[in-house]
């Protein structure tokens, strides 16, 4: 098949039609319109096999993970996603593993109402690399730097699931069944906080997905915001499945380091937290205070049950560790 | 070296910046603002070890390569390139190739007033992917879809450079010194037709850059315009060290099919002549005006001194033939 036939099948005419597409796929470039008062949002995010995920993952669920993470990335700074661009290199074209990919990937697009405007597909290492884009209304958007000494620190979701995940197919952990089908679920098909990015944004002063681990994740809002954190690993969410699974003590290094959840971290001020709480209630969207911003320069104390206790971070950080 | 390290030494802060970029690397997404009355022009385009450059490709050359290609598509739409995400998968941390990998492409970003505004840097296969983005003021976007019967046909610069230093150095062919780093030069650094594309638009009714070859690239053209295209192939323009490495007939196949050349085809109306010319003169664009369209369905014919000859199309098409 070639290039352009590939492209004709799988993605042109696929999908949903945004009106701000003023030209799609099929030209040397697409042509979009940003409304006005908007800024333009632009994120990229690339999986590499091997690396983000194993040859065993199901095609559906890779197309769905591709976009997911690049949502998830304009979900953290209160963005609408609008249009995506998909670089699909193949190691061969396999028409079944392209319809399932695409199909996939398809299906978290319409739901969000994003629509892929462009691409390129190239042969070589199965790569898939998307750069995202959204709009948000002009000097709203949520950013790192905004944290501010007194605020809340909360999760939307359960955190440590899809490291989880992860290990139990590694390490072959013993884990229920209905479970493992859950857990599978949040790592292969996370869901991008969209919603839940678009109601606090003009409440949080900050926000970050979690895409690196709890902890580097959150150092990251500290150190942008010079500020401190002070969590309560004890109200750290997590699942029925991370709880029925392991004891507290094992799910901890899941819970703060591990990643992949896709949750959004945020900061509130304590007189937006009433505001907050009926927002995030009228769109059902979970969400749990974990903690609280201090004066400080990037750092993170952890207290269990009021007493401090040191846990080494470990994010997940490229060409520094195992990798994922 | 961490991502963040990297990221930081590389990246954050190097380069030119932008009054539009609200929110450059560094955070979830970047922020920027697209002019009153433009629209958005956004292209992607992937290069691949052993596919689209070999392992002896100088870094430099490799980072201004990576850029140049998705400018060439920015211009074919006649836009003005402002931003672009690079996504980087390297093999390994070698400080001295990223350094001046990313000379080169802070050179070409700086030299088109280009603000490099985020990324992902993943561990895997060399491949680069970079998603590049223009304005266009609104309705005015160069098409492939615009050509009319009757339009002349033109070319900037001349074909079949880059084709030539590739199989120069695959077959060994023999040129003489000077011509070849001229023509290893064309290969290495493209220079996107950026001020052509902007000239242009406004006089062309379309417009494609020369990524898969003359006789590929002006098919769409034609199948998008519905129409037919006559070409005089002894007018195409070709350089020196064409000229003086091959006869003739052996320089067709890198002139009509080769690709990589990334100049501009586009189609003017008649009327337009006049001031194509006196535009073009003014900011020292070289073109030819190598064939006229025709009424028909995306066929080209192809003239020699008048007579009609035949010659097998050959344009670079992922998947289906030995890759560049």
């Amino acid at each position: 098949m070639k290039e352009f036939e590939l492209i004709n099948r799988y993605f042109k005419g696929r999908g949903i039609s945004r009106r701000d597409v003023n030209l799609g796929i099929g030209d040397d470039c697409a042509l979009v319109t940003v409304p006005q008062n908007c800024q333009l949002a632009v994120t990229t995010d690339t999986l590499v096999e091997g690396v983000h995920f194993f040859e065993d993952i199901s095609p559906r669920a890779l197309g769905h993970r591709a976009l997911a993470v690049n949502l998830s990335d304009l979900a953290a700074m209160g963005a609408e996603p609008t249009w995506v661009s998909v670089a699909l290199t193949l190691p061969t074209i396999d028409s079944q593993w392209i319809a399932e990919f695409t199909e996939g990937m398809h299906e978290i697009a319409e739901y969000f109402n994003v629509q892929i405007i462009g691409g390129d597909t190239t042969q070589g290492p199965l790569t898939i690399t998307i750069c995202a884009k959204g709009t948000v209304p002009e000097g709203k958007a949520l950013r790192r730097s905004g944290a501010k000494v007194g605020d809340w620190i909360y999760v939307t979701g359960p955190l440590g699931d899809a490291g989880l995940a992860i290990e139990a197919r590694k390490q072959g952990i013993n884990i229920d069944p209905t479970h493992l089908e859950y857990l599978n679920n949040r790592f292969d098909y996370p869901t991008p906080r969209v919603a839940a990015g678009q109601v606090i944004r003009g409440l949080a002063t900050s926000a970050i997905d979690v895409s690196d681990g709890l902890l580097a994740d959150l150092t990251h809002i500290l150190e942008m915001s010079q500020v401190n954190a002070e969590i309560n690993v004890e109200s750290i969410p997590t699942s029925e499945a991370m709880k029925a699974s392991l004891d507290f003590n094992k799910q901890l290094p899941f819970i703060l380091s591990y990643g992949d959840d896709y949750e959004l971290i945020f900061t509130v001020p304590d007189n937006n937290k009433g505001m907050l709480d009926l927002k995030l209630s009228q769109y059902g969207v979970d969400i749990t205070c974990i903690g609280q911003i201090k004066s400080g320069n990037g750092k993170i104390e952890l207290l269990q049950n009021g007493e401090m206790f040191n846990f080494e971070q470990q994010g997940f950080e490229h060409f520094t560790k195992e990798q994922v």
